[in-house]
């Protein structure tokens, strides 16, 4: 997409004007070749707002008039879990490339209905999960695949905090799409998939429900050929938010693993290895991703594939125990 | 038991001559009232360098001849877990008092059966788990039970070495009841049963099988009331030893949870607290339990209740895919 001897500047649009779409901002800035040029609130007042504040051009309060006025190449979708089916479709009825805020399904059938119409529109759509680009990531894994820590009998991702008891609070309101399962499980389990890229034999979840019938607590195990992970995410307590590879030859351990920015390996009789990263945004990658899938005319993402998001949301059916 | 006005001894026979009934010989010496009086192996040589070494009067390579002819108070079985039940029942014959070592019996069916027996003939059995007893243990236990974390909404107990490859080691050996079950898993389960002293509604467990065709590495999980509980164990994988407890409003920390000395309780905004235990020998408590009981008429502790040994025996079927 080379315009007059220039490349072409990639224009998004926002749909959500939160805390976390001001970060997409600002690692749109940080990019090339790219920008923000609209957003869109159920509030004129918040998006306009949101616009000033963040050097956005446009601002509206109706998602479908921003996509048809603005025209944007992409959509970044960053409202609650409960909007993100809806939102996806109409963007692919525009045919927009849509990057959607993990988690970005809440249940298996609407994953597969989005990704459907994806794959028969051929338009790009791709969960937010971020931290799968991130540095220290892509090192532990690195680690991993290159058998470091010799087979890894045993894998842990633990991530929790203490959302509190007010019911007003997203967190603990089901209407929301609040719960451990939106919010933090969909890293454990997406960051988990990403170490250990291999065939599941079997998945088993245990959830605990808050007094508000959100999901508090919950703890996935995936059972591989020869080797067990497991994972524990809670919004009543605070957890490590660290990943930890067992092998037969030493351990991976990446504190903050979702967000950080280090991993360590410990290899037996032997000087641990430290790594540590500089990213200021770590939004970054995620959106020069999908700027190049889309450059490339691709439909999906290789590093977050729809067969993620689809297995995630599905996850999170028999965590509920509903009936994927 | 007063007898000419000073305690009666009480004299402890043991069956099997490795390094755990060393260990149980130092610790009887450092007891009051009791000593041990007679060994069995099944070679004499064996029996005898142990009878010298530990100062034990009688040496036997019949584990029946030892208790016709010794006539002890109380047996401590301290042979490979494969001897365990057939052991306890020759003891129960001779109507002896029995302190065996974890695990103690490897499927729910025997254990059953030794603790019927036990039960129907009033002789005291109790399984061997030390850790129970030890104070720092008691300490974190304490804490929970006070609340100090609030509710506690994960637990995790994480016990793992590595045995290495070679066939002939007895954790490798499925021959002598080795794998990570009957030596790891054991305490792993024991000792959240001991701090999460509450109904369980359920059970999850996986396993993988060794090349030897031994349980190196497992997953257990309880499914409590309010609470989930998770438990791993691996002879493959050197694991963090640890107990942690999260919950609600902060958490204890219980390193090297079955052999240590430390626990710490991290309550929000408060300064940490430490207990550090200097028990050198750690088997004197259960030790002086089993003495107390039988003193008592007996016939099982209630710090380690048979329903604790058959509930463990029973999720051993369950890990390794056996009919209960």
């Amino acid at each position: 997409m080379i315009f007059m001897g220039q490349e072409k500047i990639f224009r998004f649009a926002i749909m959500g004007a939160g805390g976390i779409a001001e970060k997409f901002c600002d690692a749109v800035n940080r990019l090339e070749n790219m920008e923000v040029i609209a957003v869109a609130s159920k509030s004129l007042d918040r998006a306009s707002r949101f616009a000033k504040k963040n050097n956005v051009a446009q601002a509206y309060d109706s998602y479908e008039e921003m996509l048809k006025d603005a025209d944007p190449d992409g959509v970044y979708i960053a409202t609650t879990p409960n909007y993100h089916f809806e939102l996806t479709m109409l963007c692919l009825d525009y045919k927009k490339p849509v990057l959607c805020e993990k988690a970005m399904m809440v249940n298996g059938e609407e994953a597969r209905l989005v990704f459907q119409r994806s794959k028969e529109l051929g338009v790009f759509v791709m969960e937010g999960m971020w931290s799968r680009f991130l540095p220290h990531n892509k090192i532990a894994k690195q680690w991993l695949d290159e058998g470091k820590i010799g087979n890894v009998e045993l894998a842990e991702i633990n991530i929790g905090f203490q959302a509190g008891n007010d019911p007003k609070n997203r967190f603990n309101n089901p209407d929301l799409a609040g719960g451990a399962a939106t919010d933090i499980t969909v890293y454990c389990f997406e960051l988990m998939t990403y170490f250990l890229d291999r065939p599941v034999k079997d998945i088993h979840t245990y959830m605990i429900q808050s007094e508000t019938g959100v999901d508090k607590t919950e703890q996935i195990s995936i059972l591989y050929d020869n080797c067990i992970a497991n994972m524990h995410a809670s919004i009543a307590a605070k957890l490590n938010d660290e990943a930890v590879f067992y092998g037969t030859e030493g351990k991976i351990v990446v504190p903050l693993v979702h967000y950080g920015q280090e991993c360590s390996l410990y290899r037996d009789r032997e000087e641990p290895v430290h790594f540590t990263d500089q990213t200021e945004n770590g939004f970054i990658y995620e959106i020069q991703e999908m700027v190049d899938c889309v450059k490339r005319g691709e439909v999906e993402s290789k590093v977050t594939p729809h067969e993620m998001t689809i297995r995630c949301a599905t996850m999170f059916d028999q965590l509920m125990g509903r009936k994927g």
